[in-house]
């Protein structure tokens, strides 16, 4: 079950998350990471957890709906990953940082986060310029996971596609091609939400 | 005197203040660590050592009343450790960082800090939602430990119980079963009382 | 091709990169470095890598004009290198780092930065004392590289020398005769726009 | 002349620079550093140094006059070191940081930063209760280092002994008996300023 390509994807979870926690991204044992391998089963993260030291036991095996194919137990939030899976074909991998500027930001601003005439937009896959504008929607905690995928489910549908979305008061989530992708997308965004809360303090 | 067990606590809390040392949370040679043994018994770092670079003779032994058992001299503040060890019986390790965020929010808010609607809530033992509501009292200092002993011991009884309280212009006390519980507690509401700081500074 | 003077300097880019993402100045793949060897042709930064996980096959040779030598991909930005180089006959490096302060100051502050009454503008070349001024221009971002590098020379003819410039929503870029003298610019202006945001913040 | 105390104090220097240099307190080649030996000469860092990256041979030695007894160039603040020297003979170390936040301060309060009510105020040599009340003086920068030591002089002589002294967007001096009290000192002095400019930026 736990083949080469899982333990390289492992390999990649846990060296991310080292790199996260080093930023001071997912304090205590919050966040949450995943990887889809070629056949559409999922690696991803054991409820509970320090994301900064993640050992290859700490990184289990669910189907494409959630289910756990080796009898450990997977974050609540996993329905978040899947379903992000299931509207991405091309999503290679899931991460969920617990963003001290994310959680901010939620506080000071409702629904949207605006993100225009940042260079860094480029690290975004699929944006050529800083002349893009990149809404990333802002959706209320919720413990009922499967109602909060279902209000991100419900938000593509009506506005597009989103490349990252913050959950009010938790952090945010975003993914790419590959753990590497999804991993410059979450530093890129990490920079620009902690200026936009430094820019809302200081204009204020 | 010193066994296994011993060994064992003094060097999770030598571990711990690496880390919250790091993050620069004891800076000069501020904050106190301790464990609880099996046997009632209380591990607690040496009065005036750096926190981030303890060595296991900077970690001493006490009794249940905080008398020193092995003719070292313990942190002035070890009244409040066994304070905490008498009021909650599963309590295995005590961590005090002298949190720039907590001394920050002492100078901001008065008697006491609420934190509600943070997923990191969850974080905190016996907490299964955002959706509750953590009071975390702010005590003036006081350089009579005995005396400020009291007024926590006092607060709970009038209020019920809590999972850490401030003490202002000096950081906070948290607790936890064992050592690793308490640093995540430690971390969450480190985390969480800067985000109030900058919720403060961005809101006024 | 890639002789001993390419590979010490190649070293040094990867070494000052290193040191820069630590600090948090080059999230994601942003910046780029270069530095000048004695014949005239330029080290720079292959397009689209981490700069603080370069490798000496990240590091690539190109003409006066920005032309590749060696077939790989130069960063975009490559012109607005050979611009300075061109611009400042002893400069031997080029570093650009995407600096938060820069970034945060471009949307505080409208066309120029002036940096006074703080000793460490001693640390930039040719400046002997606190009581200097300095003046950074601030330039609209545009992903018209060649047009941009055409406002700085302009600029310049217009105002005369300048240590370092920023470009807004995207960062600033400074030189030096060595990779050490320009890191040394690039350390001590991120300190002071760093600053200069905070005072910003503080003082409306 | 390079004998064995002298090798013990300067490898003290440089543990203590790589220390301050890892959180960002003397960036390019700010700050400087003493020790005094026993028979009164003085270890001192040389000129234009990196005080993170410092090796054996950038600490030279002076006399108590400050002049240079091994050819090497000392900085040029080397008598702000042999005034302190002078004025507090059991001073046996002498540390000056960049500090950012000493920096900032001195742009948000002229003359005198009153620091009170903080427990870490114990860390200071010779205070027992946070109740005290420390008085750090801030002076205007000077290029001219024996009157900018003159100023200093004089302002103990009318207010009497202080901990350390601000030079306005400059950093701080701080001493103690030996390297390891001065590096305490250091600590908290940076602590609490930079808590000050966060109180003052909250408090506005």
């Amino acid at each position: 079950m736990y083949d080469t390509e899982f333990q390289i994807r492992a390999a990649e979870l846990i060296e991310a998350g080292r790199f996260i926690d080093s930023r001071g991204w997912v304090p205590a044992t919050s966040g949450n990471f995943s990887a889809r391998l070629n056949d559409g089963r999922i690696a991803i993260t054991v409820s509970g957890r320090h994301k900064g030291r993640l050992r290859p036991e700490d990184i289990m095996l669910v189907d494409a709906e959630g289910h756990p194919l080796d009898g450990k137990k997977p974050s609540a939030e996993t329905v978040l990953h899947t379903g992000i899976y299931r509207r991405y074909p091309n999503a290679g991998a899931v991460l969920h940082p617990h963003s001290p500027a994310a959680t901010l930001l939620s506080r000071l601003v409702s629904r949207v986060v605006i993100l225009e005439d940042y260079e860094l937009l480029k690290a975004l896959a699929g944006i050529e310029t800083h002349e893009a504008r990149v809404a990333v929607p802002i959706f209320p905690n919720d413990q009922d996971i499967p109602r909060l995928a279902l209000g991100v489910e419900e938000y593509i549908e009506m506005h597009g596609d989103i490349l990252a979305y913050i959950i009010a008061g938790h952090g945010f989530y975003t993914w790419g091609k590959s753990v590497s992708d999804a991993l410059r997308h979450l530093e890129a965004l990490e920079f620009l939400f902690d200026l936009e809360t430094r820019i809302h303090g200081a204009k204020r």
